[in-house]
């Protein structure tokens, strides 16, 4: 599978499971994931899965503008980097956000190492 | 020096010579490098300062709203991320963008080895 290939399939199962089954993201780090959002860093798959989960929000739907992908400087390791916009319940305004992963393999599939995330306000 | 401040650093450096001197970026990438831009793909520092020193405009001015960072897979390697916007001249209206920069360290310095940039479109 080429890059871009990955780096689809990724980006469609993670904004899938975030808006249907968003508990199921824990499955996508490991101990040594880091995920910066909105500013605040947060570590590790357990502590990741808290934050994702404890959103003020319980539906939510992204719309994916564009996707990019680089290999990065580890063997297998792919940069993903992603635009787009977050429509919230009872808000008529989509939100632009921006947001970038650098996915390692793992066991013939890959979990996320870096996860930047950040809305873009208008 | 924390990585807070290496990202800080380097993104003052990179976009204060994007606007002052964009021939020199050249130094700041090496034949690894890649470059995305708006989708297009870049290969190498040579390639990639051609198509930066090519853009249709000979003076711009960006604007920094924030920068995140963590460390990557890499040792010793740093994973920048940044939001602002982007002046150019004749326009009045400012162009928000989204970029972010994989560094790798060199002989004391660093340099990119990944950079993908992405206008965001209101």
């Amino acid at each position: 599978m080429d890059l871009d290939s990955v780096a689809k399939a990724f980006v469609d199962h993670y904004y899938t499971t975030f808006d249907n089954h968003r508990v199921n993201l824990v499955g996508l780090y490991q101990d040594g994931s880091m995920l910066t959002f909105e500013g605040e860093k947060i570590m590790g798959a357990q502590n990741i899965s808290a934050k994702l989960n404890g959103l003020p929000f319980q539906q939510c739907k992204h719309n994916i503008s564009t996707v990019d992908c680089q290999p990065s400087a580890s063997v297998g390791g792919v940069i993903v980097f992603v635009s787009g916009s977050l429509q919230l319940p009872g808000e008529e305004h989509m939100l632009k956000f921006s947001q970038m992963f650098h996915l390692l393999p793992t066991q013939g599939s890959f979990y996320v190492f870096n996860d930047i995330f950040r809305l873009n306000y208008a």
